[in-house]
């Protein structure tokens, strides 16, 4: 067959493979199982929301005390998505959700429905009908992209969510009742403690809108959201409670009534109800906009996304628009990975999300409100996470968006006073969460890629000013020393490593923009990880300033130990920049992959999961810790050590152990679709070990084929020859008709787009 | 003499008059005495500000407890401006002062210069040494318009303070220290019970530069306020204090030593202080920028109003804007009189305050960013006070700005939930102090006398609207029976009464603009005070919903009998719109005469001054209240009896016995300005009895001559003949050569410029 008629018969069957199961009435959007991680410790929600939407529209399912007798809750800890899998009630639907973060906030403005007398405080689980809420059954559930479903049993109320980017909207389907009512609590909160609520303030505009905003303390240490809630009929009346502490001062608000049919309240604690009297099944539909700068903001997103349109269209809309994102990345594979793969498709999907109103206003860092210009401004970056393979998948699959979401990076930084860019960002907060500079790796990976749109100079020159800002976390030492001592700032050993590589990345962006003095300077400090490296152990292991190894080194020990979420066996193979020498360090190749063997097939003592609180052990395979993040590289290392089929095996079986469609099929917090797109990349048979590279490591593929859109208008189709659970192994692989002798792949090959085929076989190829 | 010439005489002598003494190197602005008040009740602040200006820049001598034992503390009362006369230590100087209220808030942003140990909190007036607090003694202390300075004896600097509209400008002369520091205390607050302070935000933006907002719950109760704050030098250092409640969450701030030289805090309960090291007698400054709106609309004012001018500079513009707003009004008299009359002109043009930015940006009710369009927005709206005679008087004298106040009546209008027009509003607040809706007097004196330049079928529209809401205090009510009934809403023969004067005023203001349907329907509602006059007792008395009056009634009760800082015998008098009506259902002039004679002879009992909180016996003549406000009109009542010799009598012996140009010289709260409005009009020689009348009742002036610039270009010269302080009978009343042979003079008669000549004599003129 000459080269023509091989293209030929390619574009035939892309042209099959691009129709996918469309063809035969079946969307990608059924197979996503939004309900995939709402057990124990996945904390995604399993709600309503659009690609990348302000909007995360979600049941919760229990309020418990954040603190008992003074001291931190840790049952708490399960709630940051708001929703438990086993739980047996819902206390209503909150607006605002982080998918899979490992501390939390948000659960901004639960609205519960109700009839009968009215109660508005939100009752125990041990004794639900004390307050509003409800028991529900899995089996009057549904949750699919953009949609969720549920009967609230007591109420016989059927639930129903959707959303567009910025106006989240519920329709209630009522029995008969002159007692409907709608709950509006504003006290609700996730990670709730008492002082959580900083105001609350709401109008009644109408007879059917009311705005208002609330203002909260929580991880997020500012912040605001405001909304504008339009029913779809008229109250018949309403009212407040509030529930503040005493406000004492001698206002003239108490000649008012203030709790029945008055327009305006303001204070700590504030739940609002609207009652209705309701006909057998009728629906009301209430839609809920949101705003990160005003009211005014809240009406006018309500106005562009929601107003005049029906719950059904809107629900289409955003299912509409999942499926199209989710249909640029085609695959064929067996059933179980088709729902893993586009469930976790739909969690990297999520993730960052939109923080700009209609009209192009958003609230900075600085607290100003600010014009996006030229771009659409993005909040939640959970960087740590995020920078190993969600920003590098999203260069890869929504390389426009991933840009705007380096330009609010950037935007980040022109308002940070601490002049940095964002460490973890949410809702014009920085919280500080976790360790490493680490927007410079999304923002070098961009650059490196040619896919970041805005300035490049101002882009290095904020990288390079957060990687030398003294003050954060053991940098001035870092930079004077070559390392951070363990005496100074803990969990030295991860900061020293993280910022090596973060510098290398800085490196190789200086170098791609022709600035060798840069270049050589972070170069220099890329290798400062083996300032850590204790020859004598084979470990990176903590130092002290006075530059001794720190004593009492155990290497199972995760907690504060020198390493933050990992332990000197995960931690020491975080050089993902240069891996070849963290090999040579490690004693070559052969001791290397003795070495990674045994992180995969050691038998840990139980003490170990004492510590370990977002990762259960099923998240866990020998001592490679799948459910927490350093280590999701580590798999692809044989690569590097002459054992590419070690990787193919373990990655084929980590993407088996590790995830499932199911509720409990996370094994570990999805942290923002970090571990979902650690699964994309592996299905599809590769992984960007050191993102700021243009190589992918090959792995093994886990689908049969798979067809990507490239937004450049490039199509690249994944074949996996004879590959079945058994048959792990890759024997070849062949690009656009040539073997591709080596381990990895580049970013330009994948975006050249053509065909990608591996061939796949039971035993390992060993060369 | 005929006409011509002695139009050139007159010419001539308004010629000298107009130099007045700034012929002799003194300026108007010497005979204020900006103390005045501010020992005891008058609750006016010494500090710097600009005529209607957005800063008040003051000191604070005291920070009381709000509650002791969980009780209000009755002695906070003391502090509504924040400086009592005869205290001995100053805890700072904060920015924002109401003038005279008899409730309070503010106190924004207290700066402290302290040298030494840093200490960061105030300390108590038992221990100043406990704290920051500075002893001072009155004989260092300075205050004229704009301008204020004491000497802290404590650390021997000098405090001068002066202002923009927008920014308060500090200068401190330090003596030679390595431990001078400039505190930023915002904790501190008038009326400042423990929840006060909702959040504060504070950013350090480089060595020199501070921004960040307050926001509180008190009289206002959901209230923001911005700065930007420059210093003229580096300071070495800084930290903060963060006295916040417990803030659980597990938050990343840790990591940091936020309370040294971290560039960002915020909480509930912040002081900031920075460090210095000062030579001998070196001055540093501080310029101080506020914004309703945002950090960066407070650079914007600060960089419009402040930046690259000297403290001298700032100091002597806002000094030449007094002396313009106070020369437009002339007088020569006796030196007391000329101190009472321009410290009084001095109060009356503080309030209302300007709340807009210099982009015309403002904070609206509904707590969105509006741009006032056409006009400047103003606040601080005491109008229950304030219609009376305050904005007669602006109306008169400064007709564009109280026309620009009306404009941002409307656009409270047009952003209140309630539809309603203001009762006591101020930074975007709603208070619901007092009672009645005197908006509507307000604009309809301006509409009435053509000086409101909005649209005045918006303004009617929104007075009607006001006047109908039948939830507020009563009016459903007082609509259905023609008055509001005790049993319903109390104070309700007070409410009754000032309705119908409302009323009265939106039927003037309807018949004006044609619309007779409107007209009619207020006329008649006009008339209800009749609805409760007790002919059995000659007093207006409560009723109740069954149309009985109410029993128990105690005519000198002003404590919740029915009356609200007013008993029978003062409210029984308030019908102004309708002065001889009154007066024939009392019994016709020669009852009425003898009933205002009792009024200003009898003797009260002890007991009487148990229930009056902000005025003080000194306020009292028998049983008329000048301390309070209702009675206000009441003196000039004589002129609708037949017996305006006694209003000449009674006038000038309140100016007399009521007004000194000292600290303790004011009777009563100044209630931004209400009480210096009375003396303005009163020793000028007319008042307006009722607003929204073209009508001013004719008195007895006080002053020698008058030259009165008006706004429309032309001059008013009042000269009152052999003046003197026996002198104080009108013989006759000439405008422009020509007798005026009746006890009032007409809006455009003022305004029409010319000679209104009074001629005094010592005996009464009877007829």
């Amino acid at each position: 067959m000459h080269g023509n008629s091989r293209n030929s018969m390619t574009r035939i069957l892309i042209s099959i493979l691009l129709l996918g199961p469309v063809a035969f009435g079946q969307r990608y959007c059924d197979y996503v199982r939004p309900l995939t991680g709402t057990n124990k410790m996945g904390h995604t929600y399993p709600g309503a929301t659009v690609p990348f939407g302000g909007v995360q529209l979600s049941p919760e399912t229990d309020t418990l005390p954040y603190e008992v007798n003074g001291k931190y809750n840790k049952d708490v800890y399960k709630y940051c998505a708001g929703y438990q899998y086993t739980d047996k009630t819902i206390v209503g639907f909150a607006h605002t959700h982080f998918s899979g973060t490992g501390h939390s906030d948000l659960g901004d403005f639960l609205i519960m429905p109700t009839t009968g007398a009215l109660q508005l405080n939100p009752g125990t689980v041990d004794q639900p009908t004390s307050g509003y809420r409800s028991g529900f059954s899995h089996s009057t559930e549904t949750a699919s992209p953009n949609y969720y479903s549920v009967l609230l049993d007591r109420y016989n109320i059927k639930a129903e969510l959707t959303t567009t980017t910025r106006v989240g909207v519920h329709r209630y389907t009522f029995p008969a009742t002159q007692d409907a009512h709608i709950i509006l609590d504003a006290v609700y909160g996730i990670y709730n403690y008492p002082d959580k609520n900083v105001w609350t303030y709401m109008r009644v505009e109408n007879d059917s809108m009311v705005t208002g905003y609330r203002q909260t303390n929580g991880w997020g240490r500012t912040r605001t959201v405001y909304f504008a809630m339009k029913f779809s009929k008229p109250f018949a009346s309403y009212g407040f409670q509030n529930g503040s502490k005493k406000q004492v001062y001698k206002g003239f608000w108490r000649k008012f009534d203030q709790e029945h049919n008055f327009p305006e309240m303001a204070g700590t604690h504030i739940r609002a109800y609207f009652n209705f009297g309701t006909t057998t099944n009728e629906q009301l539909t209430v839609k809920f906009a949101l705003s990160p700068v005003s009211t005014a903001n809240a009406l006018l997103n309500m106005n562009a996304e929601a107003t005049g349109r029906s719950f059904d269209e809107i629900r289409k809309t955003g299912e509409d628009a999942w499926e199209k994102e989710l249909s640029k990345t085609k695959i064929t594979a067996d059933k179980e990975v088709m729902k893993n793969f586009y469930t976790a498709l739909y969690h990297t999907y999520i993730n960052p999300t939109v923080y700009t109103d209609v009209n192009s206003d958003y609230m900075g860092l600085d607290r100003n409100v600010h014009q996006a210009e030229g771009f659409t401004n993005y909040t939640t970056f959970s960087l740590w996470d995020t920078y190993r393979a969600l920003h590098p998948l999203l260069n890869l699959l929504q390389p426009a968006r991933n840009s705007d979401m380096i330009s609010s990076m950037l935007a980040h930084y022109d308002q940070s006073v601490h002049h940095m860019l964002p460490v973890w960002s949410n809702s014009a907060n920085e919280n500080w969460c976790m360790i490493g500079y680490h927007s410079v790796s999304a923002i070098a990976d961009a650059v490196i890629k040619g896919t970041y749109k805005g300035d490049a100079n101002k882009a290095l020159e904020a990288c390079i000013a957060t990687a030398n800002h003294d003050q954060f976390e053991g940098i001035g030492d870092y930079r004077r020393l070559g390392y951070v001592p363990e005496d100074k700032s803990g969990a030295s050993v991860s900061k020293t490593l993280e910022y090596a590589y973060d510098d290398w990345c800085i490196a190789q962006m200086a170098r791609k923009m022709g600035n060798e003095e840069v270049y050589n300077t972070f170069s220099k400090r890329a290798e400062y990880y083996k300032n850590v490296f204790d020859a004598s152990t084979g470990f990176m292991r903590p130092r002290l300033s006075n530059g001794n190894f720190k004593k009492d080194f155990d290497v199972l020990n995760t907690d504060e130990a020198g390493y933050i979420e990992g332990n000197a066996w995960n931690y020491s193979l975080y050089v993902p920049h240069a891996p070849e020498a963290m090999i040579g360090l490690m004693g070559g190749n052969k001791r290397f992959v003795a070495h990674l063997d045994s992180l995969f097939t050691m038998q840990l003592p139980d003490s170990f999961f004492a510590h370990t609180e977002d990762i259960t052990r099923d998240g866990i395979i020998g001592n490679y810790v799948h459910g927490n993040e350093p280590s999701h590289h580590v798999a692809y290392l044989y690569n590097h050590a002459g054992a590419a089929w070690k990787t193919q095996e373990r990655v084929r079986m980590i993407m088996q152990k590790m995830y499932h469609p199911q509720p409990d099929g996370l094994s570990g917090n999805d942290d923002c679709g970090q571990m979902s797109a650690w699964y994309i990349f592996s299905a599809l048979g590769f992984y960007p070990i050191a993102p700021g590279s243009d190589r992918y490591e090959l792995g093994s593929p886990a689908i049969q084929t798979a067809t990507v859109q490239m937004e450049n208008g490039k199509t690249l189709m994944i074949t996996a020859k004879n590959q079945s659970d058994k048959n792990v192994y890759v024997h070849d692989v062949i690009l656009n008709g040539k073997p591709l002798n080596r381990t990895y792949i580049t970013h330009s090959e994948l975006t050249g787009g053509g065909e990608l085929v591996y061939v796949m076989g039971s035993k390992p190829k060993k060369k």
